[in-house]
């Protein structure tokens, strides 16, 4: 636990190479030929280990927060498993790229414009996918809690799918109706595309490999441990993405590390359906009319009424109030040294890595 | 049993709108807004019920023969959501139309290409594997076999794709290399893409359902009937792509009720391979030349090569040798009454009605 940020990241991207390596065993073994077997190398080598790896490394984190203890080499490698599980689920990303008809991520092309790749992408990203139980009936077949990792991947994957289509037919790049947004549908893209997978889903993989039943008891109260964890982190996981919203806005790019893209590419975002729940209706027409233009002067009108309706300000008083919401839910959960049982922890650290971030 | 096709296929479909509105209801009880549910009525509607459903009741068929009596209404429903859940696992043909740009399929313009879908149906697609995941949950959770489902999907699924690569990579219809293709490969290609999928899944999802287990003795013998089902099922599905593919060279247009279009595609199929095996340098050079032409002229030279070869003879022979081959495999199956055990029938059915198709 003391151990700091690169080391950590070197040490899970280590178990990685480990994994890398019995996925590629495999097809090797089936008798695929040489190209199909490169192929689906650079499938893996460009898709997955490149990000940031906050989500899957949330998921060593967890687990170690829950034990109470550092994690032994066996405990680390199964947690790092699930954690690159939770990688590869961003298999539809890849896909999303295409729908999106997005140019980079991370830095360089878009998987899919990378040379010779172009739709090839879509049954590559599936194929992430298919890694994932893969490497979970390798790892955690007979466990008694693999059919729980099993529907939570299940889960959680459709949840993030019905998301994405709502967030596909509400904002399409090419068609501007602010009418399609709101408040209420920006809550539900959220909560279904980002905050189970990104939020719920690495905790609830940790709980399971932890032995964290269902429910149990502590000092009088039953507490069932999943339905806290959810009321906690789908909120958390609305929060980031607000968060993240507003800072597409807001931040300086110097400090963001890029230029927000948000108003020029029609985006269901919190700043647009803040502002359409209390613009005049002067200011509703300089919406309709700028919102989603790639055209730089529109951007800057639209920024104005942002500005306008005091967009700042709405945003720290979310903030504010958001964070002692969920500062109180944290402080419910009984403390115990028990193992095998939720820790507040595993909730503020999350918590304290996203409150105030600027970047 | 006695029942004629017709009417099986009616019970099938009325199996459909039932589970069609368990999906549909789960997405309203989401909170899911009215554009996004009726986009998802759209999707399930588009490509689950209208296909030829052989792969679906292939299930229902499966489980009657296994139990050697009608199934009780209970019975019946779970089989036709296992089916279901097979049709359903045709999901990726959504996204191959893409990644192939297919303009047709079952007579009606590839869903991509309907109005306002475009790069949406590969979330489209994706979301319709989500739903055999929330199917089995729904239905199957608590049975003894549930993980056993589970797992048959996932690796189905992982050697579909893996099989798909493959044959992205080895003919892609934009760029002729016949140095790619060999029959090895054609052969890997079909495994892998067609038969697992085809074939296995729904006589094993049948087989888990009906409670055989993964070995019985039996006049002595111990016989494993997963590992038989899918000695028989695959070289089985290979005959049946085979076919397909030489039908698709040989079938007057009439008979066959399309126009094969292999040839100008540049498909890795049995009879390009066949040729290619005993092909002279001059032949060799005409395919070279004319193969994967959109271009009646190149198509015809090419065909006159796979006559010179004799190309229909050779399927004659390789159809003789096979069926000859199946039948001695499934004769070695010891015949037996008793219920959750495997019959020959499974598999004779199948074959006869494969053996010498016209269409």
């Amino acid at each position: 636990m003391a151990m700091d940020k690169a080391t950590k990241r070197a040490k899970f991207e280590a178990a990685w190479t480990r994994i890398r390596t019995e996925l590629v065993d495999h097809m090797v073994s089936e008798g695929f030929p040489r190209e199909g077997v490169e192929w689906y190398e650079k499938n893996l080598d460009y898709n997955v280990p490149g990000g940031k790896l906050n989500r899957g490394m949330s998921v060593v984190d967890t687990a170690e927060i829950i034990k109470g203890a550092a994690l032994d080499d066996d405990e680390y490698f199964k947690a790092a498993v699930l954690g690159w599980c939770v990688e590869l689920a961003t298999f539809f990303l890849v896909s999303d790229d295409i729908m999106d008809t997005s140019i980079t991520r991370r830095g360089q092309p878009c998987y899919y414009r990378a040379p010779g790749v172009g739709m090839i992408a879509i049954n590559d990203s599936i194929m992430l996918e298919g890694a994932i139980y893969f490497l979970l009936k390798k790892h955690f077949r007979g466990t008694p809690y693999y059919v729980d990792l099993l529907e939570l991947f299940h889960d959680t994957t459709y949840q993030t799918e019905m998301g994405q289509l709502i967030d596909l037919i509400t904002a399409p790049e090419d068609h501007v109706d602010l009418n399609k947004f709101s408040l209420e549908k920006h809550r539900l893209i959220v909560i279904y595309k980002t905050a189970y997978y990104s939020f719920y889903l690495p905790v609830a993989l940790a709980m399971y490999m932890s032995g964290v039943p269902a429910s149990y008891t502590l000092a009088g109260k039953t507490i069932e441990p999943y339905k806290v964890a959810l009321s906690i982190l789908l909120p958390l996981g609305e929060y980031f993405q607000i968060q993240d919203d507003f800072l597409d806005f807001s931040a300086p790019p110097e400090l963001l590390g890029k230029v927000g893209t948000d108003i020029v590419d029609n985006k269901c975002s919190w700043c647009v359906n803040t502002a359409l729940a209390v613009a005049t209706p002067e200011q509703r027409k300089v919406l309709d009319a700028n919102y989603g233009r790639k055209d730089a002067a529109a951007e800057a009108r639209v920024k104005e009424v942002f500005e306008a309706v005091s967009l700042r300000e709405r945003y720290a008083k979310y903030e504010a109030e958001v964070y002692g919401r969920l500062n109180a839910l944290i402080t419910e959960i009984p403390e115990s040294a028990q193992p095998s049982t939720l820790k507040r922890e595993v909730f503020t650290s999350f918590l304290e890595k996203i409150y105030k971030r600027t970047k």
